[in-house]
């Protein structure tokens, strides 16, 4: 399977919230953003995102795949909760932008580098910075 | 010449602030980030971006090509003189880093997608968020 394949398959794991398939996307050392989360903390942040952003859906707005790598950037309209990213969101509905790099190994996801788009929420919340 | 080969070009164009060298690598119609910047208005960021930002130098710590897209992970260690992103840095030293989206278009950036990991450099003044 190409590797732009397996990461809609993961990305459509994730819209399910099919917590059982996540082994076949994701490595048992898995990393993000320098930490190490391993499957289990992968799984437990998944889930708190979900129930931190019930409407959470991943959209894809840009591909670039280039083995081991895939970068994309992401597009979510949604309205979290609380408070996201430091911010006061409270059930608004924003849209923003996450553009994220993942390593592959063995066709699973071994290291992720995400940026989320901070300024872009700030401006929907009226100029907070 | 490879995607990746004028990809490089490009930021040694910057580094060097080559300014008369510039429109070998972007094109006449650039955008970044949904707005309309032409090759003057391209121009005139990065010169104000090497104001606001002397030491400012680029180092890719990740790179996708997938033609016509260039996706990289930049990594900044830097000293912005004032305020950047809407945070009081006023000359301290930060790194942080940018993940960011490159269309070409005959061998010329046409479009940029731009996020700045402004939660690293809040978390470097001290927890300002």
């Amino acid at each position: 399977m190409s590797l732009e394949a397996i990461y809609r398959g993961y990305l459509a794991c994730l819209d399910a919230q099919d917590w059982a398939s996540l082994d076949r996307f994701v490595g048992e050392n898995a990393r993000r953003n320098g930490e190490y989360l391993g499957l289990s903390g992968y799984r437990a942040m998944l889930e708190a995102d979900f129930r931190a952003i019930p409407d959470l859906a991943f959209v894809i707005e840009l591909l670039a795949v280039d083995p081991p790598h895939v970068a994309a950037r992401l597009r979510f309209n949604c309205a979290p909760r609380g408070v996201f990213l430091g911010l006061p969101i409270n059930g608004r509905r924003v849209t923003f932008a996450e553009n994220v790099f993942y390593r592959f190994e063995e066709g699973r996801i071994a290291e992720v580098w995400s940026v989320i788009d901070k300024t872009a929420i700030e401006a929907q919340l009226g100029g907070r910075a």
